[in-house]
């Protein structure tokens, strides 16, 4: 038999992998299972976006243009523009998802071997395109503590060998919700032109700031055009994490030529999503205040209920829709597969996601979960009564 | 400024993107240009398929299950069972268009400094996705004087190394239109088997067979169950370019788990596509019927037409919808951006891909084009007269 490629057995696998089964077990045996485990949202997508496709007047379905219309980038770029971003549709490629623009970012700017500095925890699939590409993550850890602010820079910049291409930052960030000041952005600033380096940052949850903090993107930094390359999705943005489009944006133009290459091989974004994609464009600005509203309530109801049990710390985020929680377990591997298999409540359980899968250092995470609150306040509040009690059954 | 890599350096262009610019300035100066160079019907997408996104009431837009949904492969496994090709929904991986399909295949089964054997002239992008895994394509010549058949085995075996991993074929092939036999593909088997290769097929013009010919996938060959990977996509079976879904088919459990990996971390093909997909499993053996006669038709008027010039030589394609014509000329290339740009015949003109780009033999193919006819007749006999007329004018 012939064998798979190195590569391939060193693919990790999706950190939730090994707990669908149980959760499937779980809901065949009529328990009600809660879903906090993943980043899809419960929110309606746009009326206008779901509009365009069903409206749509294609009778043959062709690929579009590798790196999105003309039209698209002119409207995204426009778009971006009102955010304080100031970039020109030459600057954008369209992406099947910010997946995607990751993948053709690590391509453009890695070869095998070469390094890319991650604060930990991260976004689990960072691992999964890196390893593709035969690329090292090198983690910094943030801490449960500093609430998972940037780490220090002298720690991050230790770090740094004659392999590293670049810092990546998620922002604000999955798992953590930490969303990072304009001084935290200016520091990596500072160390990415001393050392000459890309600045990654996945901004795919810009819109979710919270509490009066704004966003800051490494695209308005003066002086960092050529080393910043934002990874973009309308996954999140108009909950359609469905459509696949997302896009890369950078100001430097060899990179963005470089991309477009690994755009062409794969000829087109799905066109479907494309036209979901462009009409969202045109979303009215009460459908954002009344999302964050809900997420903002959501992430305070979750907080303060977290915060009621005994031995489980929480750190705040400003953004995005996900909390590391530390609950008082030496495993969250075996417990979340515990509240799946061996527990119930009422018939009813919820599903977690161990947080050792957001860390690359082993051993790191062991007694952490992320939740993501993408369900509404009232299944939340007994989403926590639920690991509240499981968390006084559990035979630690 | 950072560099970029050199994968990415070496990351080759799509052959016809230097054509682009000046195809858009005949446009401009109001000559009309016929499209020849690439593979995007002109045909009607199934009116099921169509329908299907229509009608959807999706509310949100969520992400599918990363290999696709139980029910699309079991329905996807049903077609394949009529055509022939036994395999179960978890022999199917349902994929971001062939072009992904290809690139996780690639991903499993190689390391960088690896090595595939390809016959050519092959599909362009074979190059691009080898480049972005670090994989080297070795080339096997096949010729327009056999037709484009296999070449001989003796010739592909004395190319096998310790670096190779797989054998690649595109059957129907793509720019030949070369459909092989049963016992080509036997050929193929045995070798295989011998040095304990994969076996991948590029099947996705599998129902563009013509003249009564069968075509034979590799998913039919009893005893290749390990060896046999299949690449498949609706963009040309249905029309559907632009809906970008593919899969990969094969038995080999552990190849398969493999690529779920590199599935699960790009999340979900995109989920509008996927309900257009499904639906379009439901299409009329009529539509296929009429489909397959117009290009049949389309491609007796291509090949009788360009006979009638002195000194083109054409191969007869029996699959798929391109050929590959020899031309009076040195230098493809350089004709091909002659006719767009300083030839028109009462403001009109083609574009053709030049064949160099197929070929990674460096030199071959100089003298040839690639012709997709995806164009009706009346279309097709006006594009030969044009490209008559160039070729008497053409300054060689
Ligand atoms: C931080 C981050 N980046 C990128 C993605 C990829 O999203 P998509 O490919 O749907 O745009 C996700 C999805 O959860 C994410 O959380
Ligand atoms: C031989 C061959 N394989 C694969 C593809 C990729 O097609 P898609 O990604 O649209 O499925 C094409 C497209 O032209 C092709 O010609």
């Amino acid at each position: 038999m012939p064998s798979i490629s190195h590569k391939g057995a060193l693919m990790p696998e999706s950190p939730i992998r090994k707990l669908v089964p149980y959760a499937e077990n779980a809901k065949k045996n009529g328990t009600k299972v809660y879903h906090l485990n993943i980043g899809q949202p419960d929110i309606k997508t746009p009326q206008v976006a779901l509009d365009a496709v069903k409206n749509n007047t294609i009778e043959v379905l062709s690929y579009a243009r590798s790196e999105g219309s003309e039209e698209y980038r002119t409207k995204l770029s426009a778009y971006y523009q009102k955010n304080n971003i100031q970039v020109s549709p030459n600057n954008i490629i369209a992406t099947t998802g910010g997946s995607e623009a990751l993948l053709f970012t690590i391509g453009s700017i890695t070869d095998p071997g070469d390094e890319i500095i991650i604060p930990e925890p991260f976004y689990a699939n960072y691992n999964g395109f890196s390893t593709a590409s035969g690329v090292k993550v090198v983690p910094v850890i943030s801490k449960i503590e500093d609430n998972f602010a940037l780490p220090k820079i002298e720690d991050l910049e230790k770090l740094i060998s004659p392999k590293t291409k670049a810092i990546l930052i998620c922002n604000p960030g999955n798992p953590t919700g930490y969303l990072y000041s304009k001084e935290e952005i200016e520091k990596l600033k500072k160390i990415v032109l001393k050392h000459n380096l890309f600045l990654i940052a996945d901004e795919v949850y810009r819109e979710f700031a919270y509490d009066g903090h704004t966003h800051h993107s490494v695209m308005s930094e003066v002086g960092l055009e050529e080393h910043a390359i934002m990874i973009d999705s309308v996954s999140k943005r108009y909950s359609m994490c469905g459509a696949r489009i997302g896009c890369i944006v950078s100001k430097n133009t060899e990179f963005i030529n470089t991309a477009i290459k690994f755009a062409q091989a794969r000829l087109s974004p799905p066109t479907y999503a494309l036209l979901a994609s462009e009409a969202a464009l045109e979303t009215p600005q009460s459908y954002f205040d009344d999302v964050i509203e809900e997420y903002v309530e959501r992430r305070n109801t979750l907080i303060s209920e977290l915060e009621k049990i005994d031995g489980v710390k929480v750190a705040n985020p400003k953004g995005a829709f996900y909390c590391v929680a530390e609950l008082p377990v030496n495993d969250t591997d075996d417990f979340a597969q515990w509240i799946l298999e061996k527990f119930n409540h009422q018939n009813e359980t919820v599903m977690v996601a161990p947080a050792s899968g957001f860390y690359s250092t082993a051993g790191e995470g062991k007694n952490q979960v992320r939740i993501a609150y993408v369900l509404n306040k009232k299944d939340l509040i007994r989403c926590v009564e639920i690991l509240k009690i499981a968390l006084e059954q559990y035979p630690n």
